[in-house]
């Protein structure tokens, strides 16, 4: 149902998100839970290909969650598998593990697209470029002073995503379960041990979603510059592979940049589904339940902003006879532009 | 990657907004073009088994847009194919092909639900109970009543979705093409005719989108009510089917109810997008681009949320008894609530 | 608390949503009720200055609402004042109020930037320009065509607003009340009649959030594309004032332009919070108390984004020489631009 | 235009995002420029007295800024103020200036909140109580656990908020100034210093927009727990002031929740404005001038949740005798949620 995704999100991350990917998590979460309580359960209990998960979707309506008749279907082949879980410890532990996986394929994007703002920055530390303000020209700058400025604002992004907790879940119904248990169940995952339960905090979700909205952002910003500075009468860039058009076969569009600028919107409308929520109680009756599609959506998009991104500075043609050109009026005093994009470049070769 | 889809979406929806879907939607408005412009061409040229959809997504990466290679694909079989038209002239077109398809789905559960309220309406037209404002009990009021508002908000967004303008679109690469050649192209297709090509003016993708959102809000009222009816201290209504639980099996959700507000939470996300979106000049670079997963996503979720809404009011069991105890405290005079339910069933006989 | 008000807003519509006016409103639903119930009370106990907002506000606090201490104030100078509406009554119908007389100062700004479309498009019929898509140049349109896409948005989005329903509520504690009372209340007051009270049934409120966030889109486009056709490379329009630069006086920018963006986006987040709400039983408890402020914000925006287009169209300054120059290596074919500008003022004078 | 402000927002934090405490702002702004460079000015030229802010936004419309008359006037007094900061640089300097002083008072209702819910978790760290998911009655918890549950999420939004960066922005037109003249100018107005200008890289405003949606869901889920622990039927909680209803005095409603419900769902639509925007290239032509509004509801609001969840959970009487009746079905083994409520106590005790 999500249109095109193929046009946004490349294979693997589609993969990382995918109802398949969601049905090994939650496997995943199961085996690790039947480890730490000793249930004992065969390993091929545990294997995705014994499951069809649209089945489950559709027999789980009758619950509001997959995982019900899931743990149905675990119970007959291991009676003690799944207790003393609730339906959103399985559920919640396999988001974060999700989150996991496709977070690993966003940040290489992310990294690749760094490096290719970083390349541009030092290259043209000193091409002297207009700076433009309200999109009139105002001042000389230099356009390895633009390429810095996205370099931090992916840097503060990627900064944000890699730090988002990504904690474990298991407290049973009510959330009343031994944190101790919680404990070596985040351990043989390798997920964060929460102070409590958080089925009806979603503190690390909203954490998560906010972070991969400022990766959004910072993606779509560089798409609209990009976008800009290839508008005909500006010429100042074009994409390496150039996008054609389907009646004007000449034509050269900055695709890569219109994607980004496209994805950075689908991120930024999941991102809000799941900033800002309130649950109900101990678990919540509706705003739970409307967070999956909305996390893979977020995932999935905010890793195709970064591809799209990356594949646009990475091919990025610039034109300094052309920037020259159009900034001619405006004087060469590019003031501090340079020992700024010093600054961005040691941020940059410092970080983490 | 719109995570467990069949969980919240009926299977013939899911269908009508799939890539498949948008897939033959885009060769129907390129056949209704070969035929109004003459282009000579073979009928199974616009048959949907002869391209991989996916595959047309990803080449598509390149122009931002799946129709330039599938365009390319469309000549070398029809040369005179896909012209004078651009390719958002069959996007646009296909998105409106694929909104008729699904809104028929759609309107089709709004009025199982519509129905399922004016049941409960008319059969506890008299039924007391407590009227709750602010979640306290506060004067008495009938179930009729309350059903008889569900069936005003149902009816209303009915009305909204039903009339939501479907215009075609052919205005070639900037919207200059012939008005005559669009009249007979929307003819051919049974759409709208549009007064100058809509590319940029996204108007009529925005009122679909809030009616949409209009159906999630009534039918995710009726959800959240329901919700609230059927708490353990409350129990003045439960679902027929019952949702279990994976640790609880004698523990009995409003499975149902509670997926109408999951949906309805997540059409409004994917509106919010569609909503007050501006697009550059004669055809946008970007926010265009954002458009088909969000819409595809707005028409399935409120669908998803009519047929949540219509499974939970067609099975619900109400307990009059309780409702008479609960309201034992509020004195027995319901007012003009009979003849109130008696005004909603008017307007829901005399609907068009 | 809405930072530089006066920036954005026209004065008078400042006052229509103000405080002031909200006490105004609220005043008058109360004068309105004692009549149609025959209440005693003299005049002058519904008169403003008697009251003072502000007061009543942090006294209300303790109700989460301003209603309840206005109905003891009102009680203590005429008993039977306030008989038998539920605070919502008095607040939704005020709303309505507000919202009447506030939408006529939107639609008369909304209709001089129709106008000032309508005239440009008149104009410049036969204006070459370069059509441009995703921001590349493409083939050649009229600038007359580019005014006439933005009057038929601004056409629909007026058209939208100027039929949203305003409904009067007087549904009493729990939404009991006889609707002959309600019929008469709304014909003293020249608001329609509801089928049923409308305490938890938002679609009015939604209606016309929705079509103020179509006023936004369409005024936020015109403030878009100005933005864009000003850009010192392309110099094609110009703003009549001009806005200066604290650092550069020699800039100019299209300011109105810009401010029509700023509050679009402005409207969008307002009416976001007023679309697809849902609220709980009879009355809700939380929901609706948002719902004040989002709503004289999304009416104020709407009216500082149709007050700003206005400035910017009516003073528009048209640069055909630079247009000609931008698009000379598009050839001079505008295929049916004209004609379509023909269209579009049609429907401009038969708009009703 | 901020309707019932005063019903939302203490006076304290109105006044901390009122016009007058921006004015304020952006003099003490300009006052530490003129500092930093030298220029000379005698002490009044900043005091707000001297200036008349709802002129300056009424002037700055030409500008779509009230800077730029601002700075005319101060140039008027002292000829060399003002430069070399870009309008801008005075704008976005002001708004961190004023989203400290705001902040401040946020954080201490978010303290008084945290304390009033630690108090209930200790005192209740065995209280028994009916867990409820889905609002359905599960398995016995504590109340303490409840509360232990609002402590750690109330927690987490205040270290979110607490460490949000406040960096002061100098850039000059197009963001080339020395930085070393930022790092004085932040050092006299004890901001952080940025690594280049974020005049188009809104990175630090949405970083500070999440963390205030953050803790309008935390504060909103106190209020939405109370407000269904407060119902009629479950009567386990109950607010000290009680509010009252205009038609009904005998009736008590959670008003503080209630109201700290409305503040999120304000926060959270106006936080939405500030997540995920991306401004085009050095200094954006709308997006930008759309973020005063937001940030000052956003920020008062949040206080306003803040303030709203402290009232509640200050004087919450909790009824162990309903919990206790209510549970009575459920057995009484509370499972961990004892040793969990310390997990959390110590948590609070051990904050930074």
């Amino acid at each position: 149902m999500t249109t095109f995704e193929a046009l946004y999100v490349p294979a693997p991350l589609r993969d990382a998100v995918s109802d398949q990917a969601w049905l090994t998590a939650m496997l995943e979460a199961e085996r690790a839970l039947a480890k730490v309580t000793g249930a004992e359960a065969a390993d091929d209990v545990f294997r995705p290909g014994g499951y069809d998960i649209t089945r489950l979707c559709e027999e789980g309506r009758a619950d509001a969650s997959p995982v019900v008749p899931l743990a149905r279907a675990l119970r007959e082949r291991a009676p003690a598998a799944h207790d003393p879980a609730t339906s959103q410890d399985i559920l919640d532990t396999a988001a974060m593990l999700i989150s996991r996986n496709a977070r690993l394929l966003v940040l290489a994007d992310l990294d690749g697209a760094a490096a290719g703002a970083a390349a541009l920055a030092e290259t043209h530390r000193s091409t002297v470029m207009a700076g433009r303000t309200l999109l009139q020209q105002a001042r000389p700058t230099t356009f390895g002073l633009r390429a810095a400025g996205w370099l931090v604002a992916l840097l503060e992004a990627r900064g944000r995503l890699a730090v988002a907790r990504l904690p474990a879940q298991l407290g049973g119904p009510v959330g009343t379960l031994d944190p101790d248990l919680t404990s070596r169940f985040a351990a043989e995952l390798g997920l964060e041990e929460p102070v409590v339960p958080w089925h009806s905090d979603r503190g690390p979700v909203a954490e998560l979603a906010g972070a991969l909205d400022a990766v959004g952002a910072a993606c779509g910003k560089v798409g609209l510059d990009v976008v800009l500075l290839a508008q005909s009468e500006v010429g100042e860039v074009s994409e390496a592979e150039g996008g054609g058009s389907s009646s004007m076969p000449h034509k050269q569009n900055p695709a890569a940049a219109i994607l980004a600028r496209a994805c950075a919107r689908l991120v930024h409308a999941n991102a809000s589904l799941l900033t800002g929520s309130r649950h109900e109680l101990d678990r919540a009756a509706g705003a739970w339940q409307a967070e999956w599609p909305a996390l893979s959506a977020a995932l999935g998009f905010a890793g195709g902003a970064a591809a799209a991104a990356r594949r646009s500075l990475e091919g990025l043609q610039v034109h300094p006879e052309c920037m020259a050109e159009n900034a001619s009026g405006l004087g060469g005093d590019v003031g501090a532009a340079e020992a700024l994009v010093d600054r961005a470049l040691t941020r940059y070769r410092e970080q983490p």
